[in-house]
């Protein structure tokens, strides 16, 4: 049986559940940066996901990619698989600035995490629940 | 028409070309670390390559890493398109090792890069060619 990681688990606020990937917030202001863990077992790395979820992860993550642009002004997304820390296999969607700290280097080990205010990420939770369910594709 | 950015082509050797991406070879020794370049042209972001396209991809990206983790011990694969320096799309395959200087920090932005010898990178490369097309599969 799938189970969240608990350190993917406690870094992150649940947005949503795809068929495939649970839809993850990371718990940093200084960019919007969400991540897709597939719900699959003992999978580490993306070419251990079958063909089908492969397609699958690639169709959650184009239509994540487009949420995440509406989000607001963006520069560059960055996407990857990395887990040299955590091995369960989630897979990053960035939204990069010109105007953020690490630009123009990799998140991932720059600096630490500012955790978001209650409010405010609750608020950036429920716009992008709202973006994500807005042509229905994906509505319980 | 699709041409390489000139600072992929000076970074990067020619490995092999596939239907979809051309295949290279970072010019640093201190990891095995692929490149793969879709010839297409004016694509910036995942999401922007066709459906079919993002499918072809993730097909040459598990073949090519199959092949990487043929080349030696490896602890971790990271895939990654980020694309804050050179916009040209291009896809990250980097073999990576609980030993290598970067771990288990990302490898972008981590010190200098450490230039091949002339007969490490033509052997490395020819180690490369054989074993991707050992299953015939992208012979011409």
């Amino acid at each position: 049986m799938f189970t969240l990681h608990p350190r993917l688990a406690a870094d992150t606020f649940a947005v949503v559940t795809l068929p495939l990937c649970e839809v993850r917030l990371m718990n940093d202001r200084r960019f919007t940066w969400l991540i897709l863990v597939p719900q699959r077992e003992e999978i580490t790395e993306l070419h251990q996901l079958s063909s089908t979820d492969q397609i699958k992860l690639l169709q959650e993550s184009s239509d994540i990619s487009h949420a995440l642009t509406e989000t607001g002004a963006i520069d560059k997304l960055n996407v990857a698989a990395l887990g040299n820390l955590v091995a369960q296999f989630h897979w990053h969607l960035v939204a990069r600035s010109k105007e953020d700290p690490c630009w123009p280097g990799p998140v991932w080990g720059c600096g630490n995490a500012e955790p978001y205010g209650a409010e405010t990420a609750k608020n950036l939770i429920a716009r992008l629940r709202k973006i994500i369910n807005k042509e229905g594709k994906y509505e319980s």
